[in-house]
């Protein structure tokens, strides 16, 4: 019945909640690894965080930078990610499909972010990462749109 | 009842569902746009996406730019819409009225994109297509906080 | 029963919802607090945008940069949190602590936004502000993974 598909009785719910909690942790290390690069490279954006009268504010720190990069992608990929997979869940899919996209975009997004921000990998491995996980989620949100059609 | 609120049965439900698996794929869409100009313009932001060793990474092309900032501007307001149009779903609200504005919601962020990043179009039609757009959200975000409070 | 739990009876989604709301109309306001910036100081950052044909597309104006700093920190911290609060609520968790939890996330948010964007004071402000609201958000998230694993 569509009143347990949000439960966690629901296997296509159980993961995408779990892959969810996930990638919230995986985005809010971003933030940690933006913070690490700052201190490392003393990258500091606003006046009133510079720990010494001798720093200047910098925008162009080219790790900061790298890293920021990074989060934004999560942003623009992640986030969306976030909604289209809940709707999905909620057109009661088959379960091993869903599942599969589900991990599909979470270690997509994994590698994206060890390629990208931790250890720099050459193309096509971003690529990759990339569209494996924009795949899944394309084949997603198509699915919610020709079902709410 | 409050179950069947998450279900297709609800022709509220079910606009959400499809206006949001629509701006989800819009907002995909604006990756696509972003690399369209990058290759066209040769703009790159990492050492590892140059494709040729005479090319240099470079962050101020203003076609690159211009799509990043409409992006930039769909998370700011489309990503937002989409969990206060779930919450507004499960207020129950009038079906006219709610599906009107996702439909605003929906048809203001594909105008602005258009006028934005595809055929640049004088003021005040981005304008305009904002406000229709964050309108909408606004009153959907006022009537959760009411009914929540 | 699992379906109560995403209906106004619920005081954990009441809760979230009335949060969530909130947090939303104030992610709204930062676009508004840009624009005064903008006309402040006259810096926009479309040749479509310049009200008058003597000035000249800027980006590096420190106050709206301010704004925009603040406004993206929103996307990274508010945005994950609309998902993992609703997959919380979800695991239906003790309605105490869920409250407090929302609480926290939305006063640190709010307080993060008038110490960076409006008023700006002197760190630790922003920064225990910030760790409040991630903190919250990665006790949820923890919990989502833990009992979805």
């Amino acid at each position: 019945m569509a009143l347990e598909l949000l439960t966690l009785a629901n296997p296509v719910f159980k993961s995408y909640a779990f892959w969810s909690g996930v990638l919230v942790l995986k985005m809010f290390v971003m933030s940690l690894l933006t913070a690490i690069q700052r201190f490392k490279t003393k990258t500091f954006a606003n006046p009133e965080d510079l720990m010494s009268p001798k720093l200047k504010v910098k925008f162009d720190d080219p790790n900061v930078e790298r890293v920021r990069r990074a989060h934004r992608n999560d942003l623009e990929n992640i986030l969306p990610f976030f909604i289209i997979g809940l709707l999905y869940t909620l057109t009661n899919p088959a379960a091993f499909l869903a599942i599969n996209l589900f991990r599909a975009v979470a270690i997509g997004r994994i590698v994206h972010t060890l390629v990208y921000a931790v250890v720099v990998v050459p193309q096509p491995a971003r690529a990759l990462a990339f569209f494996v996980a924009l795949g899944a989620s394309i084949y997603m949100a198509l699915q919610v749109v020709l079902v709410a059609l």
